[in-house]
């Protein structure tokens, strides 16, 4: 038996969040499906893994998470030095609170932008067989563009988020910018010429091409 | 001097965050206020701090941070220690990922519920002699009140958020309560004994009494 298993699939973006770290980290673990379309995330059995009733959770043992940046830093916290994957940097403070910041960042300031667009762009169509609402996608493109000025600028100056190391500030940009660029609006990128070189850096490694071909939403 | 700066006072939330946690650690640091209704937060001073244009900003010898969420954890990681103050439980892996999943709370289920209701009984009043919104108002109470179901549950199986121990993921929560506390919907929290009571001890801290002191927002 794996030692780990997740409950929510990659085609869930903050269940590939978890997913790709498990893979940077290198360790076996078991994906169990929640029927999303059945409810199965507001049933008892799911409820008890999160009393919030999302997806994704994560069981380790006798232990069970959820939060997907939580289960993420506990991946790499608890696995990543086996493996020396050290993705959270927190031998060192101000390291460590670099990823912080930046984790942080995606959270507070980039998700909210971009999320309305994956949702009304790819994720409402493809589940509900709804067009996207137009106004909320333009509003959500002048948030984003905003952003990502200030990520261009932050890029060219150090090559990763936190620094000039690979971190999971990085990484957990990946799941909803990888549904973004299956979007007609990926072309944004080209404003942002250090944007575009990170991403495409983070779409080279083996741990986001695993998971992405496994994120897969169409109308 | 003081080894540690922070821009913007108690009376900004997202400021109180980090000041608690700089008094739990129990080091010197300064305040240096950031004039909002000036809008210094926009101007290219403080936009070298945080270029988001946000209250707070920290400043650590030649390390300068934002995302108050972040700048707690620092402080916390680089100064608990000395001052034998465990609030983040680094040391075991579980421990510390029942500190983020919590903590994680906090920033999406229990501030997007409570935060609306700050704002519109407490800052928009003060600072925009504004009238509050209700619709706003009851939407946020009834969420609010929801999260608070799961807060109650989880409280009646262990002290504190993450466990039996005190922890960041307590403290997080301080500041929109506390501003929270002061309307008219405090009584909501009668409904929720252990809540309540959760909430009482972490009032009885120095850290919160001192802090609580420096939040006054009144029309
Ligand atoms: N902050 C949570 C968000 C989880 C989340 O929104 N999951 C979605 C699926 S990707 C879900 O379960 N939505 C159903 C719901 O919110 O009721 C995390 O990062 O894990
Ligand atoms: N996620 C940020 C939020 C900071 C924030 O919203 N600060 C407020 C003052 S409490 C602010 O500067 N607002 C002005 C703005 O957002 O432009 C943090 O936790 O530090």
């Amino acid at each position: 038996m794996a030692p780990v298993t997740v409950f929510g699939s990659a085609v869930f973006a903050n269940a590939a969040r978890v997913l790709v770290c498990l893979e940077e980290v290198g360790i076996e673990y078991e994906v169990v499906e929640v029927d999303y379309m059945a409810k199965e995330h507001k049933g008892p059995e799911h409820l008890s893994r999160n009393p919030f009733g999302q997806i994704p959770a994560l069981q380790d043992g006798d232990v069970m998470l959820f939060e997907s940046r939580a289960i993420s830093k506990y991946v790499l916290r608890k696995y990543g030095k086996a493996s020396n994957v050290d993705l959270l940097r927190e031998d060192s403070a101000e390291e460590a609170a670099l990823v912080d910041v930046w984790t942080e960042v995606e959270a507070h300031h980039y998700f909210p932008a971009i999320a309305p667009i994956v949702y009304e762009c790819v994720v409402f169509p493809a589940r509900l067989g709804m067009q996207p609402n137009q106004k909320v996608v333009d509003e959500s493109l002048e948030k984003l563009g905003k952003v990502l000025e200030i990520y261009e600028a932050r890029l060219s100056k150090s090559k990763y988020l936190a620094g000039d190391f690979f971190s999971f500030a990085d990484l957990t940009h990946f799941p909803y910018t990888y549904y973004f660029m299956k979007t007609t609006h990926a072309s944004l990128l080209d404003k942002f010429p250090h944007v575009k070189a990170w991403w495409e850096d983070l779409m080279s490694r083996p741990s986001t091409k695993k998971h992405g071909a496994g994120m897969f939403l169409e109308p």
